[in-house]
């Protein structure tokens, strides 16, 4: 794109450097944030640089924070004896939505990916471990991807605590809810079969 | 969204409020500002305020520009008895891609909308009469939005301008190159017909 202009052209270059924005789509943010006053992109800049240079990791479960210790750890009401594993912390957002989890987490900071060169000690497999043993918990809920890469890290995982008293779970899979069957996918149809739970009434 | 960091927050909030993206897309954004390396992100803030705070609109087309007079209205190559008017200069982007044109331009910033409260007063149509008179142009061409309000437009700058000696004529409006007649509106396909032009060889 000819932009007749070196100003709007690095405007452009810097918002089509992040994922998902192309020329266009920039070119239509620049354009916006042009047709503002100043202090609106004045007021953007200045949340991003505070965001990005203010933000922290939870020292306990990795999470990010805006202090030393995130609030979900430093929260007494929730149950320090349950750990719910997760890969990144937008799966910490989405549990916590449902409303459903009142324990705490672990976020791993990725799976292990031979092809990616991800190996485990680049994950918080090792502080996960010291928490174990450190809060005596009882049970780790695997909130992993189902993707092999996924299955070979609850794998991992699982061996490193084979000598502790430790319950070990995954979240459960199948058929989701309002899902139709004619449009599962085969593996997890199979799979949801092979894996059939007793009904039990008022249990959906 | 509960982000437990008021940091992130204020960045979702950031990103959200440009247009087209959402809550969960503005989260991307962050997460992945967050995974770079700090620099990443103060290079990002940095083009964005340098942007805002040095662009400047060309004295005499309006045109977005680093100096007060843009590199279109600077180049002596171009014939500047001949101004193509256009609503924004997002359109003057659109024509200089095609190569085809090499007269000067002139951005309204807008056309007559009563609804939206836009008034001819509101655009720069009084600037575009004074450079009729002070570059002797020859022609005008309305390069406008083929809508209600692009056509009001387009009358009432005519009737601006029927005391002097300029031609006006508009873009050629029919069916696209490539495009197929079965899913052209019938508007448009209507008037392609009405407005049928002499077969020339080679004209295609």
């Amino acid at each position: 794109m000819n932009f007749s202009s070196k100003l709007i052209e690095e405007g452009v270059n810097a918002f089509s450097s992040l994922p998902g924005i192309g020329k266009k789509t920039a070119l239509r943010l620049v354009l916006h944030l042009l047709k503002q006053e100043k202090d609106i992109t004045e007021s953007f800049a200045e949340a991003l640089l505070k965001m990005r240079s203010n933000i922290k990791h939870c020292k306990t479960c990795h999470n990010l924070s805006d202090s030393e210790t995130c609030e979900i750890c430093l929260d007494l009401r929730r149950d320090k004896e349950v750990i719910c594993v997760v890969e990144s912390i937008r799966d910490i957002m989405a549990i916590e939505e449902t409303g459903q989890y009142r324990g705490k987490y672990h976020v791993l900071g990725g799976v292990i990916n031979p092809l990616e060169g991800i190996s485990p000690a680049d994950l918080q497999i090792g502080s996960l471990l010291q928490r174990v043993d450190a809060d005596q918990v009882k049970e780790i809920i695997m909130a992993i991807s189902p993707t092999i890469e996924g299955d070979t890290t609850i794998f991992y995982i699982s061996k490193q605590l084979k000598n502790r008293s430790v319950k070990i779970s995954t979240i459960a899979r199948g058929i989701s809810f309002g899902g139709e069957l004619e449009y599962a996918d085969e593996l997890t149809l199979g799979r949801s079969i092979v894996a059939r739970v007793p009904y039990r009434k008022g249990s959906e």
